[in-house]
C-alpha cells in the first residue's frame, strides 16, 4: 500500500505514524482509514518495532471527519457503500470503528501524540491507544451532538472506560471544546508538555519499553489488560495467566530476564513476536 | 399526578425537579419514590425538556430514608408489601433503586445539585445521574453499615464504577459522613460551589446542552455510553454506532448540523426526542 | 497450619498479617502463599476480627517471586508440579492468583500498608485489598515484562479497574519500579505517609470500621460492590440488594442500627458473619 494520507517510518525500535493532509487539519477520510489499517499491520509484522507512536502533520492532530461532501457528509445511502470495511451484524461498518478496533488489536505498545486539534474521529480513534500526551496547544471535542450524529469508532465503549462516565457523558453532552489542561484533568491524556518537547517525550517512554522488556511480553500483557476490562470475573483472567506464565516460564525470555536481574545487567531478550506470541491468548478485542 | 412531596417546573428548556419535605431534609419516602419517577416520566415525554436538575428545598439535599417508623422501618414485613414497585426475579424492588433505575433510563441529561446534605439514599439514589455538583455546604454518606443493613438504588453498581472500587468499598465500609471537598476528590462529584452559585453553575452546563446539541444525538449518546459500561467487547459499541450512525447520519439532525457548522451560524435542529428517536437503539439498563 | 514466612496476631478486631522473611526481603514463596491462604480463612472465621491489615517485616513488603531458583524459577515443568493450589480449566493456577482470589472473596475489609517495596507479587496480590496505604519509602513495580513473563495473580482483571487502562499499560509495558507518590497519583494507593505513622493510620482507618458497622453489614457489602463490578447490567444489583435488604432489613443489626441512630448512642450490633451472612449473596469472585 501507498502511504499518501499518512506517513510511515520505522527508526530505532519506534514505528512513527504521521496523520499527513496538513492543509485540511489531517482530516479524516476513507483513504486515510484504509492506510492506517495497513499501516498498523505493517508494524505487527515487523519485529523491529516495539511502538507506535501516532502523531499529526503541521498545526493539527486530526480535526475529524472531511466535511468537503457538505451537508450530506454522514448520509451513507447519499455516497452508495465507499466505506470498503465490511458489515457488522448485518451493518455497514463505521470507518472510525474499523481504525480504532485495528488499534486495540495492535500487539505493539502505541502512543498518541496531540501536537494540535484532535475532534470528532480525531480524538475517538485514538482512545485504544495505550498512552496519550499532548502539546499544551492540543484541543479536543466530542463535537458529535453538535453535528447530528453519535459518538463512533466504538468509543461508548472506549471514553467511559478512560475518563469515567461522567465525564464521559458531559464531554458529549455538551460537545464542548476544550484545551489540554482539562483533558489532562479528566484523564483522556496523561501528560501535557510545550510543543517542542511532544516527540521527545513520547520517544522516551518508547525507548523505556524498548530497552527493558520482552517483546513477546508486553504483546501478551497487553492483549490481557485490555480484554480482562470486558470479563465479569478475575478468574478469566487467573485461568489466562495461569497459562500465559506456564509457556512462556519455561521460554527463552524468562530464562534470559532473571539472569540478566541476577547479574545486573541489562537483558537481550530472543523471543519475537512474529514467531512466539502464544496462539491461545483470547484476541482482545473479541467478536461477539 | 399530584407533586406534593417533590416540586417540578419546566422553563427554559430545562426540569427542575425540587425534593420537598424541607421539614424533615427531604427524607425519602415511597410516596417520593412515586412522584420522582413520575417526573422522570414527563420530562422524557416532553420535547421542550432538554436537561433535568434535581435539587432539595431548604438546607438539606435528602436525608435518607425516613426513620419515623423506627427500628422496623426497614423490614418490609413489618409494614406489609408497602412499596408498590413490583418485583424483580421474586423479590420486592427496593423503591430506591426503582428510582435509580428510572433515571438511568432517562433520554434526558440529568444533573444532580447537592445544596446540603445526601446521605443514604438521598446519594445512592443520585449515581445515574450523569453530572453531580455541590455546594461548599453538602455533606454525603453511605451510612448503611451503621444502620445494619446494605447500599441499595443499585448503588453497588453504580457507585465503584463511579468513584473507583477503593474509595467504593471505604465509604461504604466506614459509613462515615463527609464533606464536599472529600466527595470531589473521590469523584463523586465534578465541581464544589458556593452555595449562591450552585443552581447557577446547573443551568449553566444545562445550557451548553440546550443551546448546541441535537436532542436525539444527545439522547442515543447518553444511553449507549452508559449502556456499554456493561459490555464485555468493543464490538457491541462498534455495531450499535454503526447502526446509529447510517440512520442519523442520513437523517435533518445531522443535515442541519454540518450545514451549521459549515455556514458558521448556530444549528437549529429539528429532531424530536419523542418521534425520531430509533427504535433500535438497545435499552439501558437492560433487564438480565 | 504453623505460619513461618508470616506472622499472624489478633488484637482489638484487628488480624495484622505480617510477611516475615525479611532476610529475603519477604521475597515470596509456594509456602507463604499457603500460609496467608490459610490465614485469610482463619480471619474470616474468626467472629472477633473485623479488619486484616497486611504489611512486611523489616524494610520491604514483598520482593515479588523467590529467584533463589536461577533462570528456571518460572519453569514448572523443571520444578515439578509444585506448586499445589490446583488446576483452572486444565492449566496450574498460578500461586499468586491462588492468594490475591482467596483475598477477594474475604468476608472482611483487607487493607494493604506498604512499608518499603513491593514488586511483581509483592504488588499484583495486594490488588484485591480494599484500602492501599504507603509509606514514604515505599516502591512499587510491575516488573513482569522485565523478566520475560506477564502479570500475574489475576492482575490483568484488577489492576485496570483499580488505576485505569493507559496508567495499567504504561506500567506493565515499561516495567518501571517507582515511588510512593506516582502510587498515589496512579490510584494505586490512597494514602502516602511517614513510615512510622503508616500502622497507626492502617488501625485508625480499621477502627472506623469495627467501631461504628455491622461486621454482616459489610461484608455482604464488600462482596456485592467487588462482584457488581463484573456484571452487565444495575438490574443485577437491583436483584441482589433488594434480597440483602429483605433479609437484613428484619434482622437484629437494622433494629438495633436504626434504634442507636434515633437515640444518639453508638449501635452495638448482635449480628456475627459466621452464623448471620445471608446464604444467597453472590460468591465474589464467581468461578465462570
Amino acid at each position: 500500500m501507498i502511504y499518501d494520507e499518512i506517513g510511515y517510518e520505522v527508526a530505532d525500535a519506534i514505528a512513527t505514524i504521521t496523520l499527513n493532509r496538513p492543509e485540511r487539519l489531517n482530516a479524516f477520510t476513507l483513504e486515510m482509514a484504509h492506510q492506517l489499517i495497513a499501516a498498523f499491520d505493517e508494524a505487527d509484522a515487523d519485529d523491529s518495532v516495539r511502538v507506535v507512536i501516532v502523531t499529526g502533520a503541521g498545526r493539527g492532530f486530526c480535526a475529524g471527519a472531511d466535511l468537503e461532501r457538505g451537508a450530506s457528509t454522514f448520509d451513507k445511502d447519499a455516497h452508495g457503500d465507499v466505506e470498503g470495511f465490511g458489515e457488522v451484524d448485518g451493518v455497514p461498518r463505521d470507518a472510525g470503528g474499523a481504525v480504532s478496533l485495528r488499534i486495540a488489536a495492535s500487539r505493539k505498545i502505541v502512543i498518541g501524540a496531540f501536537n494540535g486539534p484532535a475532534v470528532g474521529v480525531g480524538v475517538t480513534m485514538t482512545l485504544p491507544m495505550d498512552i496519550r500526551i499532548a502539546a499544551e496547544t492540543a484541543k479536543f471535542g466530542f463535537v458529535f451532538a453538535r453535528r447530528g450524529i453519535v459518538p463512533e469508532a466504538a468509543s461508548t465503549w472506549f471514553l467511559p472506560r478512560i475518563v469515567g462516565i461522567s465525564r464521559a457523558v458531559e464531554w458529549v453532552a455538551t460537545g464542548r471544546v476544550f484545551d489540554a489542561a482539562e483533558a489532562l484533568a479528566g484523564g483522556l491524556v496523561s501528560r501535557v508538555v510545550p510543543p517542542d518537547e511532544l516527540i521527545p517525550v513520547a520517544r522516551s517512554i518508547a525507548r523505556e519499553i524498548a530497552d527493558n522488556t520482552s517483546a513477546v511480553s508486553v504483546a501478551v500483557s497487553r492483549q490481557l489488560l485490555w480484554g480482562m476490562l470486558g470479563s465479569p470475573t478475575p478468574w478469566d483472567a487467573h485461568r489466562e495467566d495461569s497459562r500465559a506464565l506456564l509457556r512462556l516460564g519455561a521460554g527463552p525470555d524468562a530464562m534470559e530476564g532473571v539472569l540478566a536481574f541476577l547479574q545486573k545487567r541489562p537483558a537481550d531478550f530472543p523471543g519475537r513476536v512474529s514467531t512466539d506470541y502464544p496462539p491461545d491468548v483470547p484476541p482482545f478485542p473479541g467478536r461477539p
